[in-house]
């Protein structure tokens, strides 16, 4: 299989719009969507209008990698889904923590939708003591407390922090000093960690119903 | 309080792009911010390096609903905030209901944090007999056959859908028939509505997950 994505030298990635890296999931998992229906070739003008995109959308955006398509071919599917997997970095395994073990945590540890990432969770933590000791999908919820004595003896590559926020930039401190690659920030906090040093991605779920709200008043000021 | 938003004819509204509208809600948690610190006027500037980005595309983004700062005074940040959130429409009321009342449905269902957004939950739904009749955050979970129902004696402007892909579009289809306005939509389902007449937001998770991957992938790169 070949892997073009490999000649990108690495200033490169860094380099690569914020906007082209937000669509690689989506070109994933529609990609994954059709390997599963075993549709293993297709056009990117097909891709494109499945995607309510347009093709050169798409063919600029997978040149930034180099390029897959094979002109008069198109897109072998599931190579190019292999692909996209390898450039996100979700062929590796990530052992993760969830830093919040309440419902948000706990929707996240039982979710079977990142079976396909990587997510390979590892504990719970957190500091209710009616929560302590009880087990999530196989993994076990630790009081905060534990959290240095775990990172001794296990390797820690991403937290998920579903904690309130007014905890979350402390926990975020304590996880940068221990060594942490990666935090997902559920909490409405801004970390404010070194960005050359971890990773951050923040979901902010309120923004985006403030956005639904937005388009809701769109509809309602054109009927 | 000046609200020039008002002037912009209707229009104008669906033509604001979307990195604008997906922009808005991020300057109102900062302006907030700084109304709850005390803070009732801030320049551009200072606003631009508290958020990470730039002035200019601060008053870019702002003239869209006709700009709203004072030359020489900056921008009064409750006013700002406040007309914020009147253009994305969170000052109305939005009757909502849950579907899928798992962990992800209730987490939302007792989260604080949509106090400010409009959203008023009415009622949850769920097809699992054990969960039919409790209570999450004061509202009852009743079953997803009672929905036409409910709708009957109910309005139900927005539905969020907490439930597995494979159901959600057919339940999407039922609610676009019942006249729902907006669906929040955590299902990995594309519904397919008519965007004219409904209002959908996706959240994909996962998609985020994949980024972070993407990002932790880059720095172990450069080390």
């Amino acid at each position: 299989m070949p892997k073009p994505f490999k000649d990108i030298d690495l200033k490169k990635r860094a380099e690569i719009p914020q906007a082209v890296i937000t669509r690689l999931p989506r070109y994933y998992r529609y990609l994954r969507q059709l390997v599963d229906k075993g549709e293993y070739r297709i056009s990117s003008l097909a891709l494109s209008r499945l995607m309510g995109t347009t093709a050169s959308q798409i063919r600029q955006d997978l040149n930034y990698f180099g390029g897959f398509g094979q002109q008069g071919y198109g897109y072998n599917t599931k190579n190019l889904c292999e692909c996209i997997a390898d450039i996100l970095g979700n062929n590796n395994c990530y052992n993760t923590v969830i830093i919040g073990a309440g419902n948000l945590g706990k929707a996240i540890a039982t979710s079977s939708s990142f079976a396909h990432t990587g997510m390979f969770l590892k504990c719970l933590f957190d500091v209710k003591p009616e929560l302590v000791g009880q087990k999530v999908n196989g993994c076990e919820i630790k009081h905060l407390d534990e959290m240095e004595e775990f990172w001794a003896s296990n390797r820690v590559d991403v937290a998920i922090l579903t904690l309130p926020s007014d905890a979350a930039v402390k926990v975020a401190h304590k996880l940068a000093e221990l060594g942490i690659m990666g935090i997902w920030n559920f909490s409405e906090a801004e970390l404010g960690l070194d960005p050359e040093k971890v990773a951050v991605r923040d979901v902010h779920l309120v923004d985006s119903f403030m956005t639904l709200c937005f388009d809701i008043k769109t509809i309602e000021n054109n009927i």
